[in-house]
């Protein structure tokens, strides 16, 4: 009989989890990029994608700290997220709803990560990685301001342009 | 050529989408109760259930202030989180570990909710929909307590009884 899966199991696949994830998004942000029409929106996101190269970084170091080999798992969930994103590229491409609905698609993906960091923050305190804590909890606060920084976003003009226009 | 589509379709869409996921949602709990070892962590789910009914309403009456039929529309991100829940009763379903998987998991639908209920009530806040914001910032207000109670479970003794086992 196999041996049952621990929390240190649940700890690593999920990390596998989110390395995926972080890979996908770092692919998906230029195109995001590309789609948005407000030159803020067009630099966040390239803001973004610099520092998702760091959070790569902080998850392979948190790999280390396990001692175990940094490997992704595919992620069903950012594959939906970013499928949504992709879909609203296509249906809403050089409207001028696309930039509401690309900072809409990208506080989803915000979101996932939030969840996942907070959980992988929490489970790795409960096992006594206090390494992994302080890179987990680094990434967190960033996700979380990249989210803050999306609503300013949205709020100071672009779904104001979506509706002028 | 076709019309270029705007912030109301947007809205429309988006809130379509967050329709079939809370369907999916409702069908998804009463598993994730079964498969859950805690009687707290079990009654969470049952209680999040009956509380999700009361969303699906929710958004009925808002298709209703909107004039728009209340139809669904396929979810990838949904499906995706989902599926994640489920692998984690697969694979950790009768381990100690299970029930601080099906935490993380719930908690990355509760994150999908409140940001896309959050989107949507600032679109309909722009797009005058005054019946629509209360009745979107009601189900906002319950998905994140939701999240924080999940919190409060996992803290509380889940995560530590994981370990312990």
């Amino acid at each position: 009989m196999a041996k049952a899966k621990t929390i240190d199991d649940l700890f690593y696949d999920t990390l596998k989890d989110i390395y995926y994830a972080e890979r996908k998004i770092l692919k998906t942000l230029p195109k995001m990029a590309r789609g948005a029409h407000s030159p803020d929106l067009k630099a966040a996101f390239e803001k973004h994608r610099l520092e998702t190269e760091g959070q790569v970084g902080r998850l392979q170091d948190v790999f280390e700290v396990i001692g175990k080999r940094a490997v992704g798992k595919t992620c069903d969930a950012i594959e939906g997220i970013v499928a949504e994103g992709e879909e609203i590229l296509e249906e809403y491409g050089g409207t001028p709803a696309v930039d509401a609905g690309l900072i809409a698609a990208a506080q989803a993906v915000e979101h996932y990560e939030i969840t996942r960091y907070g959980t992988l923050k929490r489970w790795a305190q409960l096992l006594g990685h206090k390494e992994a804590v302080a890179l987990l909890d680094a990434t967190l606060k960033e996700e979380s301001q990249t989210d803050k920084d999306l609503t300013v976003l949205a709020d100071a003009g672009v779904n104001e342009m979506a509706k002028a226009m």
